[in-house]
């Protein structure tokens, strides 16, 4: 089978070390040379190629690109892949894309796909092998996809270890903003915080510790990665902002009142997260 | 060498592992029965015993126990304590501390010291063996205890292999707002935040992952512990979440306006906590 993966990053860099061995023949295309050339010198990918000529044989195209050149691309691979091939994506945002694609005559050649793993680094350098085993994916509109290509899909996150949530575009890209997207912006802002300071307070590093850096892990993420997924999903994010922004003030409100009683209520309830926590596989 | 460790939790119980075999005979007390008798159960210390009992045989006494509960304390340890008697204590604050210390006329006898290591959990069952090696401690206005105070608590730390930093309360308490203070209110807070959301949205956690994982996960700290230290360092960290907050106004404005050029530059920007990660020793 013919595996083109746009896009030879972590993302997709991880998800061609993971089907490597199952009789695929993977294709890398990449915006930047030097990253399809690093694939190939990994032995991440088989064959290094230009868009065109990939998509012409292949019978699986995979996106792992910024989510805004996802969506900008999408029509024109529909338009000229080969019958029976099907397309899919990697993308953090599910709405934007499938509007793209409910208007387009091929749509059922596509599976609009989210898997949820990563890790704070970037390019083929980063991709790891069982980056995605035992982590979840999320498929929106099964119901527009040809059963053919959800199963072509399907298959390969049986592959990669995955298992599978269906939910409409619109419940994934809100879930997503609280579980991933704010998580991501509360790092990257504080790290900012803190890197602003420093011009006054120059030692002020000397002192960071292993509870710092776990919280400002995820600000060392690609900014051409999380850009495009935090404007396409502005409207969930401005929600969810909305509220940590007015936890955050009341929790500097009681602070500033020296309320001790009530801080302590309200990080008792945050230590629930334990429950969630113990049920994510590390 | 006799040893009295007031507060046998986490931070305690992890002082006292560090220093076994070292000519140590480890007193433990705590206000609650249970952590001394589980931690005489673990072998963590060598004797449970009341708090006169403990500090009227002690050659030093270190108080591992909240930031409000060891400021009332150290008056009455300074005027019971053996001539001759060093008291140090652990707490994440140390203005508060140093100011009460200062009215003493045993201020000698004291070493303030924050000593910058934890975990998220909390308990002796929490206390691990090597939890301080090779991080670092602050120790603040070492002109104002006496030289053989200041060297046995030094000595102390020496066998815990820790690195020690000089400085003074009002610089601790204004750097450690923002490398330590602001990551645990951001991490509470956004665990309260996606708490909240849950009882609408009962699924969203099925979509947690990794990242969200590492930056909540401070949020399932000690409330008892953390809650004092937020009240004691109030000045500090009200200018630290302003800071914070007004940092992600700005990040929720350019994502409502769309502006991606300018989210990619403050991410670039963020980025640069590499620089500060890859010198923290995990």
């Amino acid at each position: 089978m013919n595996i083109t993966i746009i896009g030879v990053g972590l993302i997709g860099g991880s998800v061609a070390l993971g089907l490597k061995g199952f009789q695929t023949h993977i294709i890398g295309v990449d915006a930047n040379p030097k990253h399809v050339q690093t694939a190939l010198k990994l032995g991440i990918i088989d064959e290094a190629n230009d868009l065109d000529t990939a998509v012409s044989k292949s019978d699986l195209i995979i996106m792992a690109i910024p989510v805004d050149a996802a969506r900008k691309l999408l029509p024109y691979i529909l338009n000229h892949m080969p019958a029976n091939c099907t397309l899919t994506d990697m993308g953090s945002t599910k709405s934007g894309i499938c509007q793209v694609a409910a208007e387009h005559p091929r749509r059922g050649a596509y599976v609009a796909a989210h898997p949820m793993a990563g890790t704070e680094n970037s390019g083929p350098e980063a991709a790891i092998h069982g980056l995605f085993t035992h982590k979840k994916t999320v498929i929106c509109e099964r119901e527009l996809s040809h059963s053919d290509s959800l199963d072509v899909v399907l298959k390969m996150y049986e592959i990669l270890q995955m298992n599978i949530l269906y939910m409409s575009p619109e419940d994934h890209d809100r879930h997503i903003a609280y579980v991933s997207h704010i998580s991501h912006i509360s790092s990257f802002t504080l790290g900012l915080t803190v890197l602003e300071i420093e011009k006054d307070e120059e030692r002020i590093f000397d002192m960071a510790s292993t509870g710092f850096a776990s919280t400002v892990r995820l600000a060392k993420s690609s900014p051409d990665m999380w850009a495009p997924i935090f404007k396409q999903n502005a409207p969930q994010l401005s929600t969810a902002l909305d509220a940590y922004i007015k936890n955050l003030q009341l929790f500097k409100e009681l602070i500033e009142e020296g309320n001790i009683d009530e801080i302590r209520k309200l990080m008792t309830q945050a230590n629930d997260i334990r429950r969630i926590l113990d049920g994510i596989r590390q």
